[in-house]
């Protein structure tokens, strides 16, 4: 007798949360679980702004996959998605054999959307996966290296495109580690620029205004620069171009924008936006009821008709709910409709200054930070319970 | 009354010991000493390749000027050289008024050598000074951290020009530092390329053959590659192009082939070879009694009328000789010849391997790694004496 094959896609917040929550919900002989990662680890995605800035090292922001699911439970495959075949109930590889699926979790994650901004891709760096924070570590700290033999001020000169969650917690990491990169390179701390620009008119668009007004005066008190309501129109080797022409030379860009869909879910045939895939209330894609689609790639709506943003906290509440229905749909029983409960959201602005509003409860300074530190440590909390805390959680 | 005016130009080895030396002979009334350096520190130039290679930390390369000399006694300053005239006994500095004088010590160290191989200063990396290594170590780590991103081999291939003393050391300190390194940016070690490419038919020109054949074979164990008689013909922005066309592609080039004088000395209308001074027996300038110069910029000659190459050994005995022959003369005592006198010669493997001949004995192993960092607390010693040792120095 066979047993139906459920394969996972990714194994970020809402990846890792299904492959969790089926190893719990089902017992050994009731299903075949696969899940594929490119990486033979998860990372963190809202913890990548510290390694970007080199506040914390990469490692807290990684943890192997077989540390945390049981792979006599569930097969890993450590291979990268090229295609996703819906109609042909098969998923590609690029080094391995297809995969075919009884049910597919798609939990791939996004891509950067550069909203068409000339030179961005090829010039500008993004907070993205482990790699690429940790070469953008790399990259600024060989350029304050240069700075000393070759004096020139784009050389030390940051750009921040993005003035939303990711791009605020960015420049409080890097305020905290201003000082400690002078000392390293020979550098007067006041000569460097911390420059964040945002196209809306404002900083943390759509929050509390009364906490952005916060997080803009601490900042802006360490030195950072705001430059709102003001899109970049270019991205050069040499800095950026603002609307209207003038230029920031600097030698380290990182844009913090926005997230797209994946490209593999777009080329997938399913209907998207933006590479993103509405889903129905049980968390399908449309036309496919054996399709999945948390995270990043999903697209769910608020009772105003208005898309919530992709976050971890969406990604989490995901899987959780979908390793319920999956488990109940092989036992023959029913999807229950997926909720969001939004919990609350805090921005950090480095290590012991933070933004939040949990519930209806505003927050800011060194209790917003310590609360911020609690809901990281929740997540290590639900991938692998106290010993995990224990194990890689920090305060 | 007015007493006689000594400029000291640079707080290398030479120039450091000219000073603690005056600082010692002279009382506090019989002259005026003054020490120009263009960084508020001295650098142990035989230990920065240590940090080029990241083994360790450039702070432990350079210590405070004006912790190991008295600045009450010595007037200290921070300033560039810009010219030299001895016919008007002056001295322009790049942004201080010109200094003049009555006796001038020419410290100023070398520059890197590149015997006119093409494309070198624009793209090859220098063990020159702190500033350069720490440049070093942050290119390379750059390059290591795109690897996972753009899979390209030449990122983590490095080419070291020159298998002198410098070019071992580093290749040495190279094979340390990498399995650190490949970790910290998730790289297969036996994927990294270390070659290190000689012109003369041998590594360490020169050297006792029986030492030389070790070097190279505990080297080649670690997977270094030696091309020798190997002349590199251009230095390109994507690696070099050895004699013959063969090109190797490698992202950090680092040159180690060799010193010459300083541009300033050049300049100053003394007479020099490749930039450097055949100095008298008394270490002068030829055709001014009062202008000495040593280290670097400095030639002397053995018994065979060969030049000795130009050491951190070499600069400490002729500062150590210069500083009584200046207080004789201020005194009207006489001037007494310098001989050099060469006490051995230990090129460290990495932290725990060496090589060297010490009086007539030859050494290879832990001890001669042993006696190595002996070698470099006795330059601590002479420094700041015992308590200087005790603060800085590491076993």
């Amino acid at each position: 007798m066979s047993v139906p094959k459920i394969v996972i896609l990714g194994a970020g917040f809402g990846g890792l949360m299904t492959a969790k929550g089926l190893q719990k919900e089902l017992g050994y002989n009731e299903a075949d679980i696969t899940l594929v990662n490119q990486n033979s680890y998860h990372y963190i995605t809202t913890k990548l702004h510290e390694p970007a800035a080199g506040t914390s090292h990469h490692d807290h922001a990684r943890l192997s996959i077989s540390s945390v699911i049981n792979t006599n439970r569930i097969k890993f495959i450590q291979d990268r998605v090229s295609a996703i075949k819906p109609e042909a109930k098969e998923v590609h590889l690029e080094n391995g054999e297809p995969l075919s699926y009884d049910y597919l979790v798609v939990a791939l994650g996004g891509a950067p959307e550069t909203f068409g901004i000339k030179g961005l891709l090829e010039n500008a760096f993004f907070i993205r996966n482990i790699n690429s924070v940790r070469m953008i570590r790399e990259h600024m700290e060989y350029m304050f290296s240069r700075y000393q033999e070759e004096k020139r001020e784009d050389l030390i000169t940051i750009v921040v495109g993005g003035a939303g969650f990711t791009g605020i917690e960015y420049v409080g990491e890097l305020v905290d580690r201003m000082p400690e990169l002078c000392r390293e390179y020979d550098i007067p701390l006041e000569k460097v620029r911390i420059i964040n620009v945002e196209a809306a008119p404002t900083v943390l668009p759509g929050f509390d205004k009364e906490l952005v007004d916060y997080a803009v005066k601490y900042l802006e008190s360490k030195g950072v620069e705001f430059l709102i309501s003001t899109p970049i129109e270019e991205c050069t080797e040499d800095g950026v171009i603002l609307k209207g022409g003038k230029e920031i030379k600097a030698a380290t860009i990182v844009w913090t924008g926005g997230v797209r869909g994946n490209k593999v879910v777009e080329e997938s045939g399913i209907e998207t936006m933006r590479g993103r895939v509405k889903v129905d209330e049980y968390l399908r894609a449309p036309g496919y009821d054996n399709v999945f689609i948390i995270g990043d790639s999903s697209l769910v709506f608020n009772e105003q008709e208005r898309p919530y943003p992709p976050t971890a906290q969406m990604a989490t509440q995901q899987g959780q709910h979908l390793a319920k229905n999956i488990a109940s749909l092989i036992r023959g029983g029913e999807l229950k409709p997926f909720k969001y409960e939004p919990k609350g959201t805090i921005a950090s602005l480095g290590n012991k200054e933070a933004i939040g509003i949990l519930g209806d409860k505003k927050m800011t300074g060194w209790s917003a930070a310590f609360m911020k530190k609690i809901v990281d440590l929740r997540w290590l909390f639900l991938l692998g319970g106290i010993s995990l805390v224990l194990r890689k959680g920090k305060l």
